[in-house]
Formats: C-alpha cells, sequence, structure tokens
C-alpha cells in the first residue's frame, strides 16, 4: 500500500512536542543561565527611592585541598580544582559585600542550581537563607561575619541530587532579585555521603567505609576455589577527570537529574550503561579471543583509562570481560561516593535465567556428549556489592547490594542486573526486585549428570549440589588479604536453612533437579595440581570402593582448554582407562600424564585447563565422575622503583621480564601505571625471542605523598594474564 | 594513546566465541534438520540380521478448520493451513504405516523439535511415546488401530514452550533410529491455554475467556471520564500471518526460545519489544504533530496491518500514540492465547517516576506560571492487562497484571513495564516486581497546587487528592458497554483502606505531598459543557461563599489547546474577571464565551481545550482554583454496506463523510476493514471543500461467517479521529 512505503525509509527523528511540557533535564552538563535580575512584577513609577542595596564583590568556594572543606568531607584526594562536597555535611564558603552586611536588614540567600529548567520543587533550584525566618531546604548559617566578609555554612540535604552544581549569590531588593553572573570555577560536586548518618548509603563501618570509599588500590580474585589467582587493579577513582566522566555516564544515559538523588537508580543505570549493549554503554564485551581493534581485557591494569575515553570519544571502549566491568564499576561507585567493592564468585552458573540446574549430558557409556552439553559454569565470575538502605523493599534488605554489568547475552537478554539484597538472595526472597533471581541461581545452582537413553530421553544419573557458588571472596578492609563472604549469601552446604531457603526459591518459580540417584559405592577425585604455564604434569584420580565386591570402571578423561566462562576451546587429551577396584579398596590411584607440548599450542587466554572424569560401572551401572579445573600459573612480571620517593621528584620505574618459553612471543603489550605517582602508560615489543628478557625503564614524578604502588601487566595472544606490582611511600 | 586509536574506529562485531559453548536458540525460524538416521554405537559386524522394521507411510496431521483438533482447541478461526492446537490438551494426528502396527513389538515416537539445537533437557526436544513403559513428558496414547493406519492422541505439557514446532515420528530399530523428513506442512503451533486448569494463563470465568482471547473487536475508550468516547479497533489476531507475526516479534527480541513457555516472561519482553526504543521494537511513537512520514496514530483501524508491515520490513512501523501500543500489545496477547484486554486510565499521571505528586506553579497573584509547571496528567493514557499467576511473588498476587508498551521518555528511561500485579496495585506492595510503582503513581497521585515566594521557595496552597486516576474503563466481556474497574485498582477515595494503602506505598519509597493547606471558604467549580468540534460555547463558573463575610476573588481563566497528554499546544483564551460574593452567597455564576474562530486555527490532534481557573480571595488568600478538559465532538462518518451477507459473496462497503466545516480540509486519508470480511484498506483524498461530501464505495468479499463489524476512521491534519462503523452478521 503506498501509504506504507514511505515507512519503509529511515524516519526522521520524531517531535516529542506534544510529549512533554519541558525536554527531560537529563544532562549534568546542561547550563541554563538564571537571570541576573528578576524584577517583582511592576517598577513602581517616578524616581526609585533612594535606597542602597548590598552588592556582592566577591564568592571564595573555600576549594583549596587543605582548606576547611576538603578534607573534612574525605574529597582533598580528588585530582580537581573545583569543590568538592558530600551531602548531609556542612561545607563554608566566604561571601565579601561592598560593605558589612546588617542581619536585620539585608537578605541574600546562595542559589544552588543543576541541570537545564532548575525547579525549586524538582530540587534542582535550591536556595540557601542564612536567617531563621526563611527556611531553607539545605539550612544555611553565618559562620562568621567579620567587616565585609560574611563565612556561610551550608548544609546539602542528604537526600539531594548528586552532581556538579552551579553557585550564584543573590540578594534581595524591593524591586526584584539581583544575583552574580555565573562562575564556572565556584561550580560544586554534591557526592554521596557514607559518613552521615541520614544518607542511604551510610556505611557504620569505620574500614570498610575506608576501603569501599577511598581505596584506589584493589586486587581482583580469580582462578579456581583451591588456587586463588590474584588481579592487581588501579580504580583510579579520585585521577584527574574521572568524576566528570562517571557523571558522563549517567548524562549518556539520559538518567533524568532528579533520579540522581537515589543510590537505587543511579546504580541500576549505571549496571545498563556500563555495558555497550542497548545503550552505548561504557565498554564492549569480547569473548572472541581477536582483541586487535582493541585492548585485551587481560590488559588492562585499570580504570581512568577507560573512563576517560569513553568520556572524550563518547563511544565504547574495547575491550571488557566479567573483571574489568566490575572494576570499572567500581570506580564509578566509589567516586560518587557509594561505598562498592568487587566480589569474585567461584564456578558460577550462568545463562540459565534463574533456573538452578546445570546439566552435563553423558552417552549410554557414561561418556560426556559433547555436542549435547551446553550449559556453562563459568569458572569465576565478578560483580559489584553497593552499599545502601531499600526503602522500596520491606525492612530488613538494606545493607550490601549485587549489582553486575557483565550483560547476560545468552540468558534473559539482561544488559542490567541489580541491585539485589544479598540478604534477600541468602535467605530466598526472590520476589523483590531486582534480579535476585538470577544472582542466587549463580552461587546455589546443582550441577545435573544426565544418561542419554536411546529413545533421546535422558535419565539423571547424578546430582553435585555443592560444586557452583563453592567461594565468594572479596579483599578484606585495610589489607590486601583475600575475605571469604560466601556466607554472605547462603547457609552451610547441607544445614537445614539452606534447605528452607532452597524451597523457599523454589516457590518464587527456580527450577531445581528433583531426582535423587543413589549415591553408589565407588568415589572419585581428582587432586588438585599446581602447574606453571609450559611444564607437564601428572594428573591423579584416586578411587575408593565401599562395597566389599570387585568393581571395575570403564572411565573416559577429557583434558579441554577452556575459556575462564567453561566453554571449551579444544580437546587436547582422551584417555579410557579401565580401572579394576577389589573389595573395600581405597586409596586406588590412576595417574594420567599430560605433557606440555599436548596443550601449549593449544591455550587460549586465562590459559585454563578443564579435566572431566566419567564412567560407568561395570557391576552397578552406577556412574562415577570428578571435574577439576588447572589454572596454570603464568610467569610474573618484576617491577622495580629507584629514586628518592618525594613528591614531584624524578624517579625511574624498571619493569623486567623474561620469557621462559621454549617459543617467541609476539605483539607484546606492557602496561604500567601507579595511583597519584604515574598515570597509564603502555610499551609494545614486537617480538620477545624464547628465553630472552626485556626491561622497560620509564620515568615519573609522584603527584601525591603516602602509600601506594606500581602496577605493570603483560599481555600478547600466547600468554595472558602476567601481572606484576611493586609497593613504595611517597614522602611530601 | 596510540593503542587506544584503533578503538576510536566502530570495532567489528565481536565474536562470542568464548562466551557460551552453543549460540543461544532464540529464534522460531531457526530450523535444524534432525538426523535421519541415528545409528546405535557400531554397527554389528557381517551381514545385518533379517528383521523387518515398521516403514512409514504418511502422517495427516489433521489440520482442517473443522478437523477433529482445531475447534476443541478454539483455533479454527485462524487464518492458517497449519495445525494450532493449545497446550495442556489432548489433539490427535494419524501415522500410516507400511504394514498394521504391533503394540508388542514396534517402537515408535512422535517427536517434536523447536528452535535450533534442540535438547531434550531444555524442553526444545520432546519424543511421545504411545506405550505404557516409555514416559515421555507430553503424554501419548494409541487413539485408534485400524489396518495400518494408528491415530495417536498426544498432549503437550501444559508449561511447554510456546510457538512453532516441527514434527517427525521416528522408529526405533536395533540399529538405531529411522526418522521421516521434515515437512513444513506438517508443523504445528502450541499456543497458550486459557481454558486448561494447569495452564498458567488458565481463566476460569468463560465469558472473560471468550472476551479476552477469542474476540477480535474492540473499543477503546478515551476523551474525559465525565464525557468518555469510544475508538473501534479491529485487532485481527486471526487474520492472515498474525500468529507468525507475533511469533517475529520474539525472534527479533532475541528472546530464548527455552523462555517462551513463562507468560511472564513472555509479556515483559513484549512490552519491550512492541516499542521501537532500544530494540527496534513494532511501533516508533511521535507526539509531535507531523505524521509525514508515517500514518497518524489516529488513523489506525486495526492492528494487523502494523503487525504484518513490521515482519516483512523488519523495521519499527510509523506512528504510534498509548493506544496503538495497547491495541497491538492487546492483538499480540490474544493471538498467543494469553488472556489480554485494553484499559483506560483517566487522568493518568505520567513521567513522575513513581512519586505521588504532580505540581501546578501560581505565581503570588495566583495566576498559574507556566514556565515553572511542567508536569504533565494525561487526560487519559492506555495500557494492558493480561491474566496469568505470579509463581515468581508470594501467594495472592496472580490474576490480572499490567503491562505497558508506551514508552516512558521523560521518567526512569523506562522503556518496559511489568507485568505488575493489580493487586499488589490495588494493596500498595509496591515492593513486588515488575514496575508496580510506576502504575501504581499513574493512579494514585495528587495534584498539588504551590505558589511561588519572591525568594524562590515554593507555599503548597491546595491538594487535590482525587484528580489523578479518576476512572478505568474496559470493554464489558460479550458487549460493546463500558466496564468500571477503577476499583480493582483502588479503595474507594477517602476510605480508611485507601489511606492505609497510601501509607504502605510511602513506606516503598513513593513520596506525596506532606502539607495539608486550610480548605477555605469559597468553593469554585467549572460546570461541564459538550461541544461539537466547530461550535462556539459557553464555559460557566460556579461560586459558593460559604463564610458570612463578602469575598472578592481576582479570578485568571486559561485556555489552551492540549494534546491528550496534557501538554500545551498554545493559549487561545485568557480572561481575568473580579468576582464579588456576598456572605453564604451560593451558586454565583460567571460566564465565559469562547468563540468557535479563537480555538480552531489552534487546534491540534483529538481536539482537546484545557481549561484552569484559578485566582486569590483578596481577604484570606486562599487559593481557589478549577480544571476542564473539553474533548470536541467529532463529526461521525457513516459507513453502511449492501449485497447479500454471504460468504464469499461480493458486497460493498459505502463510507460517506461531509465536511462540517467553513475552511476545507486537505490530504484527507480514509481507513477501513472488518474482521474476517475485508483487510484493511484506504483512500486518499487530497481535498474535502468547505461543505462538501464524499463517498468512497468499495467491493468486498466475506471470508467468514458470523457476526463482525466494519470500522472506518478519516484523518487529516486538521481533524483526526473521525469513527463510524456498522454491524453485519454474514451467513455461511
Amino acid at each position: 500500500m503506498s501509504a506504507n512505503e514511505p515507512v519503509a525509509k529511515t524516519p526522521p527523528k520524531v517531535s516529542q512536542r506534544g510529549r512533554a511540557a519541558a525536554p527531560p533535564a537529563n544532562s549534568n552538563a546542561d547550563k541554563k543561565e538564571v537571570p541576573e535580575f528578576e524584577p517583582f512584577g511592576l517598577m513602581p513609577r517616578g524616581p526609585p527611592p533612594l535606597v542602597e542595596f548590598l552588592d556582592i564583590l566577591e564568592v571564595d568556594m573555600l576549594q583549596t585541598q587543605s582548606g576547611v572543606n576538603k578534607p573534612h568531607h574525605n574529597t582533598h584526594m580528588y585530582a580537581n580544582d573545583r569543590l568538592i562536597v558530600r551531602r548531609g555535611q556542612e561545607f563554608q564558603l566566604k561571601v565579601t559585600f561592598d560593605r558589612p552586611y546588617k542581619p536585620s536588614e539585608d537578605k541574600f540567600a546562595v542559589e544552588f542550581v543543576i541541570g537545564s529548567s532548575p525547579q525549586f520543587n524538582k530540587g534542582t533550584y535550591v536556595p540557601v537563607f542564612v536567617t531563621k525566618e526563611r527556611q531553607s531546604p539545605w539550612p544555611g548559617r553565618v559562620v562568621d561575619s567579620t567587616d565585609s566578609v560574611v563565612t556561610v555554612g551550608i548544609t546539602p540535604a542528604p537526600d539531594c541530587i548528586v552532581g556538579k552544581w552551579r553557585v550564584y549569590v543573590a540578594v534581595t531588593t524591593p524591586y526584584g532579585i539581583r544575583r552574580t553572573k555565573w562562575d564556572e570555577s565556584r561550580d560544586v560536586y554534591v557526592l554521596f555521603n557514607p559518613w552521615a548518618p541520614a544518607d542511604s548509603v551510610f556505611l557504620d563501618d569505620y574500614n570498610e567505609r575506608l576501603e569501599c570509599v577511598l581505596n584506589e588500590l584493589g586486587v581482583i580474585y580469580h582462578g579456581a576455589f583451591d588456587d586463588v589467582a590474584e588481579r592487581p587493579w588501579n580504580f583510579g577513582q579520585f585521577d584527574y577527570g574521572v568524576l566528570d566522566a562517571c557523571l558522563f555516564v549517567m548524562d549518556q544515559a539520559g538518567m533524568p537529574i532528579t533520579n540522581r538523588s537515589d543510590p537505587i537508580k543511579v546504580t541500576r543505570i549505571a549496571s545498563a550503561m556500563l555495558n555497550s549493549r542497548d545503550d552505548d554503554g561504557v565498554l564492549e564485551g569480547n569473548w572472541g579471543g581477536d582483541y586487535t581493534y582493541g585492548v585485551a581485557p587481560t590488559s588492562w591494569t585499570g580504570s581512568s583509562e577507560i573512563l576517560l575515553q569513553f568520556s572524550s570519544t563518547k563511544r565504547p571502549v574495547c575491550y571488557a570481560q566479567c573483571w574489568v566491568y566490575a572494576a570499572v564499576f567500581n570506580t564509578f561507585l566509589r567516586c560518587l561516593g557509594i561505598p562498592g567493592r568487587v566480589v569474585t564468585n567461584f564456578f558460577s552458573a550462568h545463562d540459565n535465567n534463574g533456573d538452578l540446574r546445570t546439566d552435563i549430558i553423558l552417552d549410554d557409556k557414561g561418556k560426556i556428549d559433547k555436542l549435547r552439553t551446553v550449559d556453562t559454569i563459568w569458572n569465576y565470575h565478578c560483580w559489584n556489592e553497593c552499599f545502601m538502605t531499600r526503602p522500596d523493599l520491606p525492612l530488613g534488605f538494606g545493607g550490601w547490594q549485587v549489582v553486575d554489568a557483565t550483560p547476560q547475552e545468552t540468558s534473559d537478554g539482561m544488559y542490567r542486573c541489580g541491585p539485589a539484597s544479598v540478604l534477600a538472595i541468602k535467605h530466598g526472597q526472590l520476589c523483590f526486585q531486582f534480579d535476585a533471581r538470577f544472582v542466587f541461581a549463580e552461587v546455589n545452582s546443582d550441577v545435573v549428570f544426565k544418561s542419554r537413553n536411546r529413545d533421546g530421553t535422558l535419565t539423571t544419573v547424578k546430582v553435585n549440589t555443592s560444586h557452583v557458588g563453592r567461594m565468594v571472596l572479596t579483599k578484606s578492609p585495610g589489607q590486601d588479604t583475600r575475605r571469604d563472604i560466601t556466607d554472605h549469601y547462603k547457609f552451610k552446604e547441607g544445614s537445614p536453612e539452606e534447605r528452607t531457603v532452597l524451597e523457599k526459591a523454589e516457590e518464587y518459580g527456580s527450577e531445581r533437579e528433583k531426582a535423587s540417584p543413589p549415591k553408589g559405592d565407588v568415589e572419585l577425585v581428582m587432586s588438585l595440581v599446581e602447574v606453571l604455564v609450559g611444564d607437564s604434569f601428572e594428573l591423579k584420580l584416586q578411587f575408593n570402593n565401599t562395597s566389599n565386591q570387585t568393581r571395575s570402571v570403564d572411565m573416559y578423561v577429557n583434558g579441554n582448554v577452556v575459556y575462564y566462562t567453561g566453554v571449551t576451546s579444544s580437546e587436547f587429551l582422551f584417555k579410557s582407562p579401565e580401572v579394576t577396584l577389589g573389595p573395600k579398596k581405597a586409596g586406588k590411584e590412576v595417574v594420567i600424564q599430560v605433557p606440555a607440548k599436548d596443550y601449549m599450542r593449544k591455550l587460549v587466554e586465562q590459559a585454563n585447563l578443564h579435566f572431566i572424569a566419567t564412567g560407568k560401572v561395570k557391576e552397578t551401572g552406577q556412574i562415577v565422575s570428578a571435574m577439576r579445573v588447572v589454572t596454570l600459573h603464568t610467569p610474573k612480571l618484576t617491577v622495580e622503583v629507584s629514586g628518592t620517593a618525594k613528591v614531584s621528584e624524578k624517579m625511574l620505574a624498571i619493569i623486567k621480564f623474561t620469557n621462559p618459553f621454549k617459543f617467541h612471543l609476539e605483539d607484546v603489550y606492557v602496561r604500567v601505571e601507579g595511583p597519584g605517582i604515574m598515570p597509564p602508560n603502555f610499551k609494545h615489543y614486537s617480538l620477545v625471542t624464547a628465553g630472552s628478557s626485556v626491561t622497560w625503564t620509564e620515568p615519573f614524578y609522584p603527584r601525591r605523598a603516602g602509600p601506594t604502588r606500581l602496577m605493570a601487566s603483560l599481555d600478547c595472544a600466547a600468554l595472558r594474564q602476567v601481572y606484576g606490582q611493586t609497593e613504595l611511600t611517597i614522602e611530601p
């Protein structure tokens, strides 16, 4: 039909003229001047009476790092010249008039304005008065008044909008209001305040507050629950430009200014905005192995580089995997003053859209059916916790909240997740917003072994209820040790509380495996091995036969190179030993040799080897199985510094690496940075020959005193996540 | 930094190789052949034993409209040749073998497959057996077996995946499984089943079921609560191609096949997908008044045209406003078998992101401050209700659920809304997913009049708690009368229950106005006027003075042309009468003349006039105010038919319109369609001169017997939403 033809063309941007009375105020960058003079109705006829009015000569925001404001508001670390304060806490500024201030006669107000079309009733225009008679939403008082200089104390409401405010001083005359011109240097950033009991992000614990708001140095855990590896990270929330970049993230999301007072809305928007899906967000995910067009996820050493690039290019930064999303999200949280931390969940069920089952399919001989086994368990998954009250939920669900910016591509098409109350997850209260059900499944799913029958149906042969969510770790406050917070998420394995919780979860529609196959009398464990990448090693299978007859098992042992998402890249080992166990035989060992050459040429990033041993007991038909992830340890980077560690004194960073392999490394990127001492920097080596060493010496000039760290990473296609760091303390 | 330069380029589509083991099955269009022969391990050595196997000659899906299946499944109205059944209810098919079937020896299965990589444990591969020994998830039985023809009865699980399934018949031989080739004509659509008690969309009420699942004829209410207008709509859920289009909507959303068994997930995805925001969904919203590049929202007469265009062009259809979103959503729901209806909420608070306040700002004289009044109340807003259980919530929140596809551009950037339990909304249980808080505010906000003080602060002078959510209407089951369902959403105004609910809602963080200014002794009402567009009329203000002194009021009366969103287009009337009221004076009337010429040339679509009268009582400073929306009535289209109303007999539709105005109408579109009798059709008139008439005679051939309707609309820039219809019954 011809009327439809034009539709086939891309229609022009449609106008919202009839949709809203005013364009939405959704950018902190919007600046609309408030009039310099606001007349009250008509001017009186004839010559104006000879009244003299107060005139403003100067406004001093007292914004120096060492001044009266920043240190008390814990904002002196921000590399930012403007005044930065936290809401719910008084700050001061000085107004100089043309003559001494007369409290009885003179009427003046300090006005705060944010976004376009500022409105008193929307909380985007806030006049502050210093006299009792006139109430203002932000309490104001005269702290001191000497001659013509008045020091004003102002306390932003503990639930006010967080962002960059413009400041005016206005004098009320009989004819109208006279205002100072807008002066960018007087802009003030108002942040969330974990120190203020009235703020919804108030965090009572002193150490946690210091860690989760002020610490720039992070440790992100990965690897395996019984062989944990660490990745240092520079959150850099105080670095130059990062605060503006975080505000820009909300602007880019088109988040209404009026919503920016609520940490629930702020974190929910951010969880969507930090990934590029839907909304051209901050980070482009890539699990493909080819990172030619960007930076490999394993190569990043800090967040600020990413945030600054996003705010300057206004397009997604390439590339991220879960820990990069979590680390940058963490910077966003801490920078705005919301307590935040990165947590790692080992063996994280994924993409199962809230159901509590991960299936592994075996053929009728007990051999794994690769084609039909599509569920994956991530070796680990990183997300964030942020601390806040939850007025939108019944009492008792405040505290730490899970937010996750990693897009759940393959589950519900969820490109945002949380905030979900950790307490709600622990107690199976999955009906409470937001997305608690998904997080619950990530830590609580069962691993179910199913045997495929000839007619295409499946029979459950084994259920492992303890594999998933094996351990949840985060960094301890104030120190670099691991903190096991598994018990924040779940009750003890097998405890009556745990059973109740799982039943509750099922009431809310999370399905789990019902069948409970007999336990059987043959047990199998695969022992832990710690291996340096490039080494050959032995894999030990230990069998116990608890029956008093002989048992013989046809075993199938697969060795696969896997991504950290549990996805198999390629098989490098397959053995099918036949094992015979005497009656009551315990600790029978089967040793399998794993030569380095078999796996080396098949390695993918993060070098994880996944072994799965399954088999069928001839006599009883029992299925025995064991899984083991071997995370190959990578060589270290050595990082050293020389020179006197004083602010602005030249120092040298020396980063050394030796290629331990019998093959060359190509296109090697080395990155280094250090909070307060060195901005992100990198060097490219096209070739590091087998056995050879490279040394990079880079000068730097510490910006800030105090203890800090220099962190470096080395990355290339053949060898990823090589890290090194050194601690140092800068003297003032 | 050079390493970042490549990032500035748009990166290529990244691979998800390491992200998931198999590409997600998220399209019903995916067709992966199941192998014709599936060997069991190795073939035996030597010549195979001479066993003869069952061979399949023919499979008959018994899919004719009048056959054993469709009428019992209430699917015979679909203009679709394939078999269409509802889950949780038996259907039959006939298999013809090469010889009589021997239950004792022969093993065969009917297999159902959907999406790519079908999996038994994911419910995307379902083998159905007819023998007791072999359990299948979908019960199967032999209904009848004569000679070599076996009639099989199959009952899809009541919670199975909804969509288009592929059907195979497989015979088990000692060597493996032999299958029929895939034959598209055997595909079967499995839909939700409101008739099956075990289905989560089971609806017990016979009349509501017929109305909300099978009725193609809709009435959508608009206008004002005390002057309701009606808009006929052809949902056309049974029209040719619509069912496939609805499945395509889910495919386009990339919705995992495995989620399509759950009406909660299906409706949530659809609420996002029906608008074009984020995801290139079905409908492009446009409130701008310029619809040159598409079809004016007021011009559509049915859904099928929109859905078919979307599925063929795969790009958003232009243009929609709320009732178009709701009507197409309703088609989607009914077509898939989820009970659905369109509801209209009169005076719907909007874009207030879940808070319970809509502010109107007055200056210090009591005159409305247009610049600062940015909140709008929609004259009406349409959304959908769908019926289902809510296993994800505590008991008691099943039943009707609100879903809304109209994008909330200016509030939380919400481009999906619901399902939110209507019961949860009525009881203020806003902590339960999804988006209950927004819907609650749409029916419960207060209108707050605020007076602006000289110092920029605001004082609340009047609170109207009964204006918003004044009435919620939907069509009565089985008849064309209005059904007031306001009490589904809220308790009686001023009742103790209502107070409790509002307090509960505030517990969940919905803020409402706290101040309660004195009532005052002067009352004002603006009486209702029903006006035909183009007529002059009188507006009456009635004052009561309950005090014993004289009262004088400076009134300000604004007349604005507004969009149905409450947004002001332009002011066409401003009067400031001074009113004096004697002591105890009641019913004092002030009459304001509204000449047609004043508003006609300023009219925008939907021709709503919004009058607001505000003023201040000199003696007491009391603010008096009243609001009134006058929805101008439009002329009717006359629709007549001639010819014998029999299936496939030629009939004529005669659509007449007379331009009642003193001006010409340009670029006039007339649209007409009728369920089962005439596909959507339109005619364009470049000019209809003042006072002249146009008649359009169009032949049509009824496709289906039964009562139906012919609906027409007329639309042009100067005159919108002109409708007409006629009822007729087609003989077989």
